[in-house]
């Protein structure tokens, strides 16, 4: 680490501005706050969404920093001071949009704590080897314009094989909901990041589950993003009257249905052939009391840090949908809606990530990341790192969304001392350029 | 059996015009047909109800009958010959009202069965000991109106403790609905027959299951209408993302629902507790691929035709409710929403049923209805009898329920035989008066 901070017995001295980071999370929350709920609506291109986007923009300037958007609605933040760093950039950041009656923290917590260490890093007259720059990503949730990821794909320069005009759930097109937000969806090509251009991403989150809670540490250094399958599994059976149907005979789409929950459940769960398997969705039909199931269409969400084990636990479930089709007679058919790849994060950041809690008393722990984020993205062009704080009661992409002050604040240092770990050595290569795990 | 009817050989005379029956049958199948699916939709006391109404009362009357409406919108065709019969009827129909896109036949072909019975009888010009009465009782199925079997509870005298002014699913008040029919809601007393004033009532009905079609027998005769209970399961677990949540830990309600599914088809079909046990709708919160589920809402429907093997059923289902939430640590509340009793049929009826069928060399057998009908409610004041014919891939309330012709002509003649051998014998007592089996 640079000397340019560190006091001569090797204290830290900078240090970020506690309330001003925690006033500016109170303030961008009642952004698409609804008053009954308390929960928050920023869908993507949305109005509110917007309206954070303002937000962040005015807070930015007025903190005497240059904030820029660029043609896929990325908001971009720099110091502007001129000749500042190398040719290489730090990035930081996440999201400003929300799911719908979403929580306060998801996304909003890692771009406003970015601001704040961009903002105490410029006020302290630092020269970093790499420029800081702060960035909110566009419509990371795909709330209203259904493609997530979508800030951090432009950047990546994911979105050539776009459809030529996007439309939102409602048939509205994207074209024009990017305009107001400041992009051009005829130059979209223009925000990609040239591979090399960036030395590291950092993102900071809320852990979005209950790890770190029951653990008792503070700090959560991600390894990996763990990869994502979602089947779309039909269960066709044969309708008819619940009374005058004997058991006997029956093709009950439902009683298949049921036998599939629990195999994935089993699978994960005692079989441990990846970390999740999670039967969210049922839609049964006709869905009425007096009547067996026709069909039952169900989703299977699967995910795991190891190709291999993804591959291995969906070939065990469709060997057990094969199964079930035999004992039950139904017919099941299954697509594959989506599908990502695990992405492991850089073991040099999550170093540095530990030993920036380390040198803050903080205790800290390794886990992966359940969910999806920008970084994962990002790592297709640069080395990832990402921290987590722990999230009250584990839950998350509701109103009661939540993490103690404390926590928040614990988590911005980190992310300050990391970033000043990493923009302040000597360029170094990273290692782990966002590849899939194994 | 009266000998007024009977050649010299022994063989029956009159029979009824099958042409008629089935060209009445497809012009009733036109009102409330909808040119997509086929489906017929005659909501009790809607506007495609009404015309099914004034279509029967027109032939009705165009046959020399006279149809007349009760106070709560019951049509009751008699033939009109002042002094005919004795102090009791013989009560012959079922219902014009179907489901939302329901079948053609489904009551229907019960009530023009009926109607062709009571014309043979009147144009043959016999003198029956108890007068033939044809009935389409209003609003069975309660698809727009939430009171099914609605008709036959006003001529049971069970309408008593009816709220003051009910409404439809919609708002609408009944009391302008029923006065549109023809019905008072001010006068439903006037409806009830009083006891020992039905010798015995009939009613022919598409059997709605496969029993007859696997068997190949032509005629059911129904021994028992299946006695209902409804419970509404409400499962409480703990929703979370899918991806940040380890299975350890989780309470996921989908889980829970899915073992409850399985409890209930073991103990029907396995365990054997009750005739049929199904769970027809489940409802998760919040529906969604990668949320845990919250909560699940189910229904499980048990039928039986024997009340202590229903109160069994259920016990045992409890049982293992309280065994899957300590299994799961989710909460589960159940509430019954139905209770219906079993209702057994006239064991003399039944033996003139088979009699009849065995006159016209119609292979036949015993069989429980396991759907309800207006006959279950009529029993509370007269000895009832059901005719099943088979219903085309056991199949019902859809718009592809059908019959053979064949078999619905086959239906209308063991209805005739078995009315003539009630409404032409002496007075005699008929057992059974709808007690509850068991």
């Amino acid at each position: 680490m640079s000397d340019q901070v560190l006091e001569r017995d090797g204290q830290l001295t900078l240090d970020i501005d506690p309330d001003r980071l925690l006033q500016r999370i109170a303030e961008l929350a009642r952004i698409g706050a609804d008053g009954t709920t308390g929960g928050i609506t920023r869908e993507g291109f949305g109005v509110a969404d917007r309206q954070a986007r303002a937000y962040l923009m005015q807070q930015s300037r007025a903190a005497g920093l240059v904030a820029s958007v660029d043609a896929a609605g990325n908001i971009v933040i720099r110091s502007g001071a001129a000749g500042e760093g190398g040719d290489q950039v730090l990035m930081m950041g996440s999201h400003l949009d929300t799911v719908v009656n979403g929580g306060r923290l998801d996304g909003a917590y890692g771009v406003l704590a970015a601001l704040e260490v961009l903002q105490t890093f410029t006020e302290s007259g630092l020269k970093p080897v790499h420029e800081p720059v702060a960035v909110a990503f566009a419509n990371e949730e795909g709330a209203l314009f259904p493609q997530p990821f979508w800030g951090s794909m432009a950047i990546a320069g994911r979105l050539a094989s776009l459809p030529q005009d996007p439309c939102d759930h409602h048939g509205r097109p994207l074209r024009e909901a990017l305009r107001l937000a400041g992009g051009d969806l005829n130059a979209l090509g223009s925000a990609g990041w040239p591979a090399g251009s960036i030395a590291a991403y950092l993102e900071l989150h809320v852990e979005q589950g209950p790890v770190l809670e029951r653990s008792g540490n503070r700090i959560g250094v991600v390894e990996a993003i763990t990869g994502r399958t979602v089947l779309t599994v039909e269960v066709r059976g044969t309708a008819g009257h619940s009374g005058t149907s004997p058991m006997k005979g029956r093709q009950d789409a439902m009683t298949a249905a049921a036998r599939i929950v629990l195999a994935a459940e089993h699978l994960a769960r005692e079989r441990r052939l990846c970390r999740v398997m999670t039967v969210g969705r049922v839609d049964p039909y006709p869905n009425t009391p007096n009547t067996i199931a026709g069909t039952v269409r169900l989703t299977v969400d699967l995910r795991d840090t190891a190709v291999w084990k993804m591959a291995d636990a969906e070939e065990a479930l469709r060997r057990m949908l094969r199964a079930i089709e035999v004992s039950t007679g139904a017919e099941i058919e299954v697509v594959a809606e989506t599908r990502s790849d695990p992405v492991s994060t850089s073991p040099t950041l999550c170093a540095a990530i530990e030993a920036s809690a380390d040198g803050l008393g903080l205790p800290h722990e390794r886990l992966p990341s359940g969910a999806g984020h920008d970084a994962q993205v990002v790592a297709d062009i640069a080395p990832i790192g990402m921290i987590f704080v722990p999230s009250l009661g584990g839950i998350s992409h509701v109103p009661q969304e939540d993490t103690a002050p404390d926590d928040l604040v614990a988590g911005a240092r980190v992310l300050l001392r990391t970033a000043l770990q990493v923009a302040c050595t000597d360029r170094k290569p990273l290692t782990g350029h966002g590849q899939p795990v194994d």
